[in-house]
């Protein structure tokens, strides 16, 4: 992959599942790590609730992923696939882990509760998580400065999952590097994919995203608070083709 | 004023009344003027309705206060101040001076219907616009080839005008020039603001924006598309400070 | 085509430009037709305003397309193509037409004022006609009698038309013969769909609703009023597979 | 009771007090039962937290009113009346049954906040349950092969619970015999309903209902995904008739 | 009627039709008038559309019902019933009508669209109206000082026309004596209530609203701006019994 | 301060930290204080989790502060701060204390889930406790009668926090004895205000509200429910001014 540029801050992406961070926006992260930012990953479970794939398997399809993504990444343990609860103990344990890596940028599972409810849950998590990182005086977390990201952003794992009334930002991730690397990323995940509908689904929303966009592919992100821009240059396009 | 950059497609605002794209998004001109955006208004009234001020004198006004936010400025008539329809060709009309001006940015009033009605029908007609200066076969509009533009945003003259259901755009107008530009542009409207309240309205609002954001003073802009962007170092900080 | 049967009250469907209603919801008319229901097309101006295709050449391709569907056609003049403003007038010469054709269903263009001009007001004026055709008193209806249709649905030519806060109803389009007359109904606009994108728009939209409920391809349609339901065995199975 | 027809897959409702069912919907119930459907009742509770009646009596009640609905009934233990938690070990409890009785159609009290707070928890609760019903990897749930049933609605027992942005189902519930078992059914609830305004105030929202309808009293039920139809003859009439 | 106490401004209702202040807000008119506020009503059709009636008798009907609710009522001439148009032409009249009869308190018709049309365009034209009469240059309108009103309330003519998103204030109507001279007032439009529906339609309605609110029946407006309150002690008790 | 009048019903006002009555609503306690209605404060934390300033040194301005407002002030222990969590026990508490002070209205933090997580999670523990407290029959809280509040409002700790689609009541908080007090009040929390912006940031949201409304300085509270009026009289203006 491309070397990280110390200027851009890392990127940080939070998925319930192992599979989760690249189905809802591995393009994103292709994009970003290809343009220089560093990506990890934090996977709060090892996915053994699912119809299929042992944690075992699971655990090594998403290394191979997030290899393929430029990104590196940890699992770590919570309540377990299919069982997240929304805690304190959770938000101050992922607060430390803001903490520890000091992201830019941070991505999580967006807060629509009609989805897996781990989704919504963990996204809650984050979003707390990331004022709890700010707060000088909580006790758990003062073996580590405090820390303020910049930007929160929900990626969605399904349609459904997408939030009404949040303008989404629209990442381009047509260049054909980043949509193979993409497509790898999911494929990556062979006990889930097997039937291939998965990958179809999110190919043929990013190809609507993009087709109304008037590009090839488009991702969308919906940021948790409205962003402070500079100039009015540092946005592209819109998204209106039809 | 700054010289303009040939590569920054100019900025072409819309107000339906001589003072309300200085009162609703003033700093936000003098900010892209100022980083060598060409700025364009188009004034749909000579403000002939409201309780002070003659047309003449706020003509007058307009142009002096164009001048302070370094944009150029013309007057169009459709219905008349406090008495203007949706139209379609009105709609035409500002679709030919979009294919005209071929602006990348254009500013629109917001759509929200409790406000001063002029505003919300000029933000539908702007918007209609945008559509039909693109379409090849209208006949009124043949003399010009189409165009597409880049983004329109909406500003919001009063609080209650804010859209609610979109993401805004925060624009950072805390440097001193850019803040003094724009209240000096308010006040050059003299016949408006001798009871000091409008300046005192939109300076308080954009310092409340600015505090929120942990700046100084911002000002919103409401996209009527989702952005497209090429990648997420695009966006600044996000506004969450509290 | 197969026979209509008489028990079946006839669909009746608007579209602003000759293939607005293919576009949106042709998949829907073709399964409509091919189960016995009669369907006619009321199309509101010739397309006169599009940056390709002669009006002659729209009405025999809308003709054509009609046809592929098993729907009649007839094409009305209200203010012509992209000029189309809500009018008493014009609401009342469709609530003329529903006295004449006496449809149990209506579609007509949403309602999301964020689309082609001439969608959203044709949608405003097809839902106030259908009030009208009831009212008993208005001078310019009585050669017919009063008729009260028992479902009006919002179809959305594009993906941004789509009305947030309505359930939509999910028609399965993925037979084989549904899905081909629907895709050969839309190439029949050949004027419009040289460059092929609206044709894989609506394709790729179909399948993305296919995707979420477990079937090939499905299309939404919105309703303007509740449902009323004599048994919860009239509805099928709910959409969502992920 | 009228027998239960083999090809209609039962309904499953969930109740958090002993008569949520029968104020929420109960006339769905006599409806469905009456047409062949098997239903039955999950009762999260005692009632033990009301200023009314002792858990004995409200059991005792709850039985009669399912058996003139035609349902039958079971109670089950998750934090008590007035104490229920949304915790995963309720939702996997919840998802064992439905694994267990295979339904169809589900219902359960909606999710939003502002009603007595069991209610809401128990939506959500159901919600979820639905979803790992699915599941094949949940340990908890591996004696019984997963399940996917068609349709979750969620019923209001108060106004105030009906969620908005939903469109809803109405169910006639008009007829003689229906609408005086739904009344039994209330009234069984001897210990809550003697001041009567329970079973006044669900007899008002029906009629209230059934006027908008052009009918005589319906229910609102509001699906948790849209539905797929395969004809809009499935549909009858839609509710509006001022 | 009782006498009208000079220190509370008096009340402007607007109704499209001759029926629609009686059956959506008379309740609140006979509470007023008793209370000493005098009321005036301005209805601006002759209701000639309707099925049933001639202009003649509504008229009359009109002024009857005005009568029982204490209330003076004129009619003026706009586009004619079911031809009413968003035209600022009329809400200059209307705003004349403000001018002249200076009230405190307005009631208009919801802006809610999926009702009959005449009732969202006369509310819009209201709306607006009361920013026309305040502002001191409109040429029409410089016969009379200029007039700020109090506050502007809709009424909802059908449970449809509730708008969503604004928190009614709820005015307990319970007292034998306005419920009567409310019921009477319906009633005195003999050629519409016949079937009797109308009236059972509006007497539900506000049974509904007062169950809720633990009283006998009461009626909601809605409000276009918010409140200012001097002390908390100026709102009653709030409305959830259940 | 002024002395307690018996006929109003005291106000209890709930707190996450030491100073979130005071930031979010201070100015409409002063007012209530004044008036002759008795105030009494119960915070949940010592705030012992923020950045600045010891528990011990908290409570003292808390306790400092509430007396410049005229209010009583009691701490409790939930879960400490940072650490709230949704618990049935921590409701029921709640429910106890109401029980015990017996209050007319009560003030929560608003229930907007992107700000402190603590403040949402006592928003919500507040509302359910105001249920609880009436329910006779929850055995932790027999020791004393049930309770039914007059009216539960929502205060907003920072503009974020306010809830859409809930119309605001606005408070008169301009006159100068009532400002300096709670100027005063929040000056009083010094571990927190050094950098006096929290003060600034509260001031210029009533400010901006203030103008909005045509007065000094005012503070929204948001309604629970609908209020219920016997008289329009009971309501002031509105707020637009602009």
């Amino acid at each position: 992959m491309s070397k990280s540029k110390p200027e851009l801050a890392p990127l940080l992406a939070f998925g319930a599942h192992p599979d989760d961070i690249e189905f809802g926006c591995g393009g994103v992260i292709a994009k970003e790590t290809r343009a220089g930012r560093a990506a990890h990953f934090v996977i709060c479970s090892h996915g053994e609730a699912a119809s299929h794939g042992t944690p075992a398997k699971r655990v090594a399809e998403a290394k191979k992923s997030a290899a393929l993504l430029g990104a590196t990444v940890e699992f770590i343990e919570l309540d377990g696939d299919a069982h997240l609860e929304v805690r304190v103990v959770h938000a101050i344990k992922l607060a430390g882990i803001l903490r520890r890596v000091r992201p830019g940028i941070v991505l999580a599972p967006s807060l629509v509760e009609n989805q897996h409810p781990d989704h919504a849950k963990l996204g809650q998590l984050v979003r707390d998580a990331a004022r709890l990182a700010r707060y000088g005086g909580i006790k758990e977390l003062r073996r580590l400065p405090p820390h303020v990201i910049d930007q929160l952003f929900f990626y969605a794992v399904t349609p459904e999952a997408e939030p009404p009334g949040i303008t989404p930002m629209l990442m381009d991730v047509s260049a054909p590097g980043i949509l193979a690397a993409w497509t790898a990323a999911m494929e990556a995940h062979g006990s889930q994919v097997s039937a291939r509908q998965y990958v179809e689904l999110q190919l043929t929303r990013a190809r609507l995203r993009g087709l109304r966009a008037g590009i090839g592919h488009a991702i969308a992100l919906f940021p948790n608070d409205p962003p402070v821009l500079d100039s009015l240059a540092q946005l592209g396009r819109s998204a209106r083709r039809f």
